[in-house]
């Protein structure tokens, strides 16, 4: 992919909100999402953010005549999820975001384009934001070296980096039944818990609930089952990013993963972000890849790709906060715990489609890729509270005067993403939030 | 469930083939599965195996005038997945069994029953048969103590059996894109292998391909998110079940699978019977429960049910075979490696049931629970071969001269399945039966 009048800085829109200094969806992201609206009876379909607005992306194709690729990648967005769209593949992903970008943008035309439109825009706040696919699968991998370190040394202290970590971009198979669009309340689990000192297991309500700041990829066009993908063609695979909550019950999983790796601990609910920022948005933002310690081992081969590496990694600020019901009352705003960014993480995208596909596994339009919690080598940029409050020993401090060692019964977590690049636009991901409910008493 | 007349083993069909000695789908069996045919244009849809033949579900409670619950059932057959079929419930599974059972019964008007059927019907070697389900999410347990033992002698020769086993139903998350129906060609997965003495991993085919015989059981009706089942309703959701080889790539599983369990290793392919065998077909081979040895832990109170208790396992016996080229070539049958039963699981299929649920964890029509390899305690009926050849220690002779210590590329891995009982007609389960093909070499 390569930059283009896309990803032009100067590009206005007709949609004013869009150019609002801070608004996270200018004309320059357009991210897909799917959305119904309460009681008008249509179903869900596919839009784009554009300001403070959702543009029904078929109907504005036809509304404008969009024709060749842009009008076929537009026709399915009507259907109520991308998979379709995903499965066409870069080439009419790019046409589409190309002739949207024009369409929507203040250049010469625009005052007629925005009347052929006027029956095309709703502002969001009035729209319902839907999970945007039918995700077959969803993995969730593990990719930041920091976290796996971190994390490694709470459940195994003489052992915290398995010998496996800097040769296989590690992942599992997660739960896509509860993968839920932010917004969604969060039921505290249940489950057996065994704190090291008891003598046997009790079922009850989880008390170390937490999350994870990670970010999710969507998989665009498939492979066949028994397949690979070369690693230099993976990252064509990919349509766009979301922020990913994966919340983690920590006393269960500690006393369930062994031997075959986490399961009740993480299938309760994933949150995700609703708008799709696409590969294409995400082009200006690839900064210096990653650089492995001195004296890690190189990638193996098929994990190798001089292009990819020469792109580096996609810069993605995430950030997590919380806000608690009694910061709620109060009329505070939420707490911010910590902000990393991807560009840390171990293995690139490319390298965990390649690495996915590698045994032959035919990974399909719609799938889900979660990063793994995007934890930096900062006391600021640790992405799970786990990790942030060292397994509770040191609870963050609240304004409203509480504390938290682990997230409590109404605190609401947010997490929000951005992309800022000197020169070019700046542009979001909007929000994956979601507040905790208590936990289901038989 | 009650045993009723669709159990009665004197009712005879009018499909004579169903009534032959030995047949696997008599009329007290009537598994559903979903089937297309070659070249006739038509969708696939939902069919119910008599004799030798596929019978129309759909086309055949038209021709008959199936009414209520019954016609409503068979309707959702005319889906190209038992999805909706599975979504309905067990009132409804019930209504349209003793529908079907009354209906191809050799009883009271069976002349005109079959005339009016006459377009109904196909030969089962005409048709094809598919993936029975759009299989959400696939989870796969490890509810034998026997092969959770013996497999983990092999990886943790200290710590064989975790300290949570007889506590928690151990269970992952699997791959679901990558379930074939029986007949698919399984190729040959390629990874990171690292033997035990090797400095550095190397990526290459696998070596040590293995099977796992298994049973795998449908969701039938699901539950909302964060709302767990009681165990004592937990049965109520499941449709039926099939074989299942969970193959398996155990060197790439020993370099992978810590700290997050199984990825690559078993995402390259799943193969599963077409026929799913209803849970009121399998009612009268409940047989006494499994014995926990003297000194185990009783389970926790949300895994416990009297009822399930009194009605006890189900005996559901299953074999696997293997055939090399050779042996194909030179017309010798398959060779019986293993064979099991279901009876011998540590944890019930209500106990898999209500444990997934415990969390919150939403299930849908259509998921698939696997067992996790059902080996017994005694040698020949070992479920895998890295338990059966002690891990390529002691190589398996085949009649051709052959020997295996793993699954060799043109081998047919065959798995079969049966219940009988004194009193009772014996029911089949068809097979689920791969060829491996060599690995992709790039």
């Amino acid at each position: 992919m390569a930059l283009d009048e896309t990803h032009d800085p100067a590009r206005l829109s007709w949609v004013e909100s869009a150019n609002a200094a801070g608004c996270e969806f200018p004309v320059q992201n357009l991210p897909f999402g799917v959305y119904g609206t309460r009681g008008d009876g249509k179903p869900p379909r596919g839009g784009v953010a554009i300001g403070d607005q959702v543009l029904d992306v078929a109907g504005f194709s036809k509304a404008l005549g969009f024709t060749g690729p842009a009008a076929a990648a537009a026709a399915a967005c009507a259907e109520p999820n991308l998979n379709l769209l995903m499965s066409l593949g870069r080439a009419h992903w790019a046409a589409l975001r190309l002739a949207l970008s024009r369409a929507l943008s203040k250049e010469r035309g625009w005052e007629d384009r925005r009347a052929r439109a006027s029956g095309c825009l709703m502002p969001m706040d009035q729209a319902v934001l839907l999970v945007p696919a039918r995700i077959g699968d969803y993995t969730d991998f593990y990719t930041s070296i920091f976290h796996a370190t971190n994390v490694g040394k709470f459940f195994r202290p003489d052992n915290p980096l398995m010998p496996n970590y800097k040769w296989v971009p590690i992942g599992y198979h997660g739960r896509a039944s509860s993968i839920v669009a932010s917004g969604t309340p969060v039921t505290r689990p249940s489950g057996q818990l065994k704190p090291p000192a008891a003598e046997i297991p009790v079922f009850g309500a989880c008390r170390n609930l937490d999350y994870e700041t990670e970010l999710g990829f969507f998989i665009g066009t498939g492979n066949d089952l028994g397949m690979p993908l070369k690693i230099g063609e993976a990252a064509e695979h990919v349509f766009g990013a979301v922020l990913l909550n994966d919340w983690s019950a920590r006393d269960i999983q500690a006393w369930e993963y062994q031997p075959l790796g986490p399961f009740l601990a993480k299938n309760f609910a994933t949150t995700i972000s609703p708008w799709i920022v696409t590969m294409g948005a995400l082009e200006p933002y690839r900064t210096a890849a990653f650089k492995r310690p001195a004296g890690d081992p190189a990638p193996l081969p098929y994990l190798t790709d001089a292009a990819d590496q020469a792109q580096g990694g996609y810069s993605i600020a995430v950030e997590m906060f919380l806000r608690s019901e009694q910061m709620r009352t109060a009329g505070m705003p939420p707490l911010r715990l910590s902000h990393g960014n991807y560009r840390d993480a171990y293995w690139t995208l490319a390298q965990m489609v390649a690495h996915h596909a590698s045994s032959g596994c035919n990974l399909q339009p719609g799938d889900l890729l979660g990063t793994g919690t995007l934890s930096g080598d900062t006391p600021d940029s640790l992405g799970s509270m786990l990790e942030l409050t060292q397994r509770g020993a040191n609870p963050v401090k609240l304004p409203s005067g509480e504390s938290r060692a682990f997230v409590a019964d109404g605190d609401e977590v947010i997490q929000r993403g951005r992309c800022s690049r000197e020169g070019y636009a700046t542009i979001g991901f909007g929000e994956a939030a979601g507040q905790v409910m208590p936990a289901i008493t038989a």
